[in-house]
């Protein structure tokens, strides 16, 4: 294959696949969810997590009043969640109520829940740091949301019961290879 | 399915799976290599990426030291190099000899790239913030390699030509699908 070297970065996308989430937010009454493929787990101890937002965003606004946000993993069957979410501003309209998104109680927090996600992680705002053109909005994880049956009792994702939602870049999905799965130990 | 909601995080794993990267650093003639699955694009202009890693690890010492690093995205077919990078430390050994790792020549760095990933990004420091029991280091993205037959002319991979790495937890790799492949367009 050829190599290509170049200086001229541009919007840089060799990066994906990489799961898109419904980060979901509420204040003052307000719900709202948008689609995020910038996201990591960032410390295990505290569990920290953190999500890149831009500030023109409404989630980021209701972030930043609440100090509180989801994080939701959905099925790569609801996808249109993900590309429905991320078409719309939630300024002016109730995403929850125009989607017809299900929502499951927090435990912790006041952040709407997906009944639709797989699993789910309920933040509460530790830091929101400008970097470039977004947010970097980190939050403890406080409550944990999942289908028990989508998990081994290692606590993977069991590919056989779940397919993940990826985003590959350019409006095109994908989800993750059951038959690729592979144990392979770490070491020399 | 059985909905499961607890606040006892312990070592929260349901945001697998994610693409497992080799994060490389030289300084003062020494190279090393390290996996990391916590990683995210977090700004497009400038074209900022930040990767989590513990201060514990030879490559933060050599990332603050140098102030640059890479990330090499590579194939499923060298999912070794992932757990044998992740499985010893570069403070006594040279990986790269050890594990054979061919390297290619940086443009804007001094950071080793890999020559079995089919993407990479040299990136120069610009901030390094702990997080919990990790350290959040965001590096501005000053040149990109990649293989040009692995990507559409929309810069999106070619999974009928690259199965891309993506790490499950609990030692489990696996691929992205390419029979899954949606287009899905955006907005209600």
């Amino acid at each position: 294959m050829t190599r290509i070297t170049t200086d001229n970065v541009g919007k840089f996308s060799h990066h994906y696949p990489r799961t898109t989430v419904i980060v979901t937010a509420s204040s003052l009454g307000k719900d709202n969810a948008m689609t995020a493929a910038w996201h990591s787990s960032i410390s295990v101890n505290p569990p920290l997590y953190g999500v890149s937002i831009s500030p023109k965003r409404f989630t980021y606004q209701l972030i930043s009043e609440s100090k509180e946000f989801g994080i939701n993993f959905i099925p790569f069957e609801t996808a249109f969640l993900a590309t429905q979410a991320g078409g719309i501003s939630g300024q002016a309209i109730d995403k929850f109520e125009k989607l017809n998104i299900k929502k499951e109680k927090p435990l912790k927090t006041g952040v709407p829940i997906l009944a639709d996600a797989y699993a789910a992680y309920e933040c509460k705002l530790v830091d929101s740091k400008p970097y470039g053109d977004h947010v970097w909005m980190v939050g403890e994880i406080v409550a944990v949301h999942y289908l028990e049956e989508a998990f081994t009792p290692e606590s993977v994702l069991d590919l056989a019961r779940v397919k993940p939602l990826l985003y590959l870049g350019s409006e095109l999905y994908t989800s993750a290879d059951k038959g690729s799965v592979r144990f392979i130990k770490r070491g020399i």
